[in-house]
């Protein structure tokens, strides 16, 4: 990795921390999820993320892979996860993204298994929906696109790309019985987009596992 | 901030530690919440109180913002946030509180929810009643009063008055899919009430969320 | 608090480490639960317990007090909780014990707000029961006495007593309602009949608010 | 413990590790547990394992009982744990395994407990099952193969064997109302085996745990 500049450092460490953090909230169990951000302030874009099958634990900034938007490594030997293609699929269809993170929760995937193959699921009536930039009010309904699982990364790729055109103002996709893909314009900016979505999801699953007689999802 | 007094200091100190505790245990996610301490003792009263936007997990006495007792700032150029005001309105309504906590928690988002456009939720029978001050008894029955959600904070800060005024031994207020506030005459004291408040909401919430073969709630 | 011998002091360390850790679990919340050691080595039988109205996540050794085994402070001005008697209770109807703890969690309260009033919570069939010392099989069924909460600790000391002559091998008593008392020859193993019933209460809860079409409990 | 080799004591305080995490999680409570890593590299085979009683919350490499591949302790006079049989049957029947784990966990639990008396639990259709070695797609269907729990380690042990012999690609191992025993070519695969698992037991738990309502295992 070429020394970055002192920004792209600061962020960088962000996007540590938080996968770390996100490690120890179990919410990448088994060396899943994926965090990346984006550099545009160089001579290249250049994007920097966490490698194939690393232990997000213990993610340092020495292990971060750096890749051209075309996701091909520079200067570095490490194997990027089959999932870069999808944060480069993100930061082309929102230009302003510098962070991008990807999760597998109990609660993210619970929702997805329970609404799929639903295309979105409607969240709406929670002040915490404030949490999403642009967001100014509970009454909000923000629609989380939900996509069909499959290995076929090209497939997923282009759908992805038609989903973020689809609902242009959403703040995170799903895919079903899979996880969650979020970003923002800083690493703090997509830690607060992911906070809020997975605090509505465990609202939401711990409701649809309540029955009937519970609290509904106005949304729907 | 001016300089305070050593004792205003330790409870600042408390206050932010009680902030990244909440933060620790997911009571503040994406940047909600916030949290104050009030002072009489100087030549005029002082509210500090956790700026709008703050990541809680991290919060120093030396972020937050001072601000007189119509919620002006003295000496700083901090934006309050906008439910500063509700820290002034409990502030008035309780002559005794020394400091406010405002949490967003997912049990108490499930109860507030499952009980609305209930008045209050009626919590009896439990020992942990015991933590709130001046209750002696689990027979004791806790009214907590229940605001439907808005942003209008005016008509908010109106309802609080009136509400904290009909339910004048309340010791919390939740405010319908948003959160709960809670106060009291220390920090210590304040935390206590929230943790006792947020034990029985994941009570009640895990009661409500079991059905109608589990225990029932006595107090209703 | 007079200085005390190694031993002593080692489990009086033990004792603190251990109402810390509950504090963390939540199993304490707004200064509830108690925690103490007995000691018959010296001159005369002391208890040594946590005061009246502490946080348990700060408890330290000096903060214990000393009383004899009417619960009379020894050397100390600090006012001995209510519930001390009833340590006092456990520690005279199980001559071997020489540590008690009693927490508040939500499952133990959700368990015994299930089953009140019958006079026992009968569970069986579970490895981790071989946690309990006497306990050599998972089809042992372990009966743990329930009473009725009260604030008369004279009644609910005289009740105790009964019920541990009764229930003469039991690991534990629940107060419905209010939480769990256990206890063991040293600290450690009273954590770790600590450890093995909230789990046995956390899977009771979890079963229980899973409704008719999960696995039944063997034991009823 | 004689002095092993450096790559096996970077295993075996990456098994330590792993030990003291799982307890941090509530995995290993009241001393439950046991967990191993196998040496074929010195001139006899050698097994490193847990003692039995021991709190997994401070193992250290120095507590850790040597043993033959029969069983036999040493150099050292620590009691083995009634349950190093059954990980001798599995070194045994998985040649490749350098490491094995041994949790009861509240979902393990939970989750066996439903099915019992079915001969596997089956899951699919997640994509956290690519965290088990050899599984590139969701759409793989996981048959955890599920004993009757017994004290009779000797038929246990056979049934262990044969079971591990008909689910030839099986990554873990339930016992009824017990736990779960998993492996791997290393400490971090088996944990990595561990993580998947016990994520995967969660949603299947909570799905249980919602009624008919809630989504389907399509691996039913």
């Amino acid at each position: 990795m070429a020394s970055p500049s002192s920004a792209l450092q600061s962020e960088i460490d962000a996007l540590c921390s938080t996968a770390r953090w996100c490690y120890a909230r179990g919410w990448v169990p088994a060396t899943s999820g994926n965090f990346s951000v984006r550099s545009i302030d160089g001579p290249a874009e250049r994007i920097f993320i966490t490698p194939s099958g690393l232990d997000k634990g213990f993610v340092a900034p020495s292990d971060l892979l750096e890749v051209d938007k075309e996701g091909q490594p520079v200067a570095s030997r490490a194997r990027p996860s089959a999932e870069t293609s999808l944060h480069l699929v993100l930061y082309r269809a929102r230009p302003e993204a510098r962070a991008s993170l990807h999760v597998h929760t109990v609660c993210n995937t619970l929702v997805s298994a329970h609404y799929a193959p639903a295309p979105h699921v409607p969240i709406t009536d929670y002040e915490i929906l404030k949490g999403l930039s642009g967001v100014s009010t509970h009454a909000h309904v923000e629609r989380v696109p939900l996509l069909e699982n499959t290995q076929d990364y090209l497939v997923l790729g282009r759908q992805m790309t038609e989903t973020l055109a689809h609902y242009f103002d959403a703040h995170g996709v799903l895919l079903s019985r899979h996880g969650l893909y979020t970003w923002g314009q800083s690493v703090a900016e997509a830690r607060r987009h992911l906070e809020a979505l997975e605090f509505l999801f465990e609202i939401e699953g711990r409701r649809l596992s309540a029955g009937p007689g519970f609290a509904s999802n106005r949304g729907e």
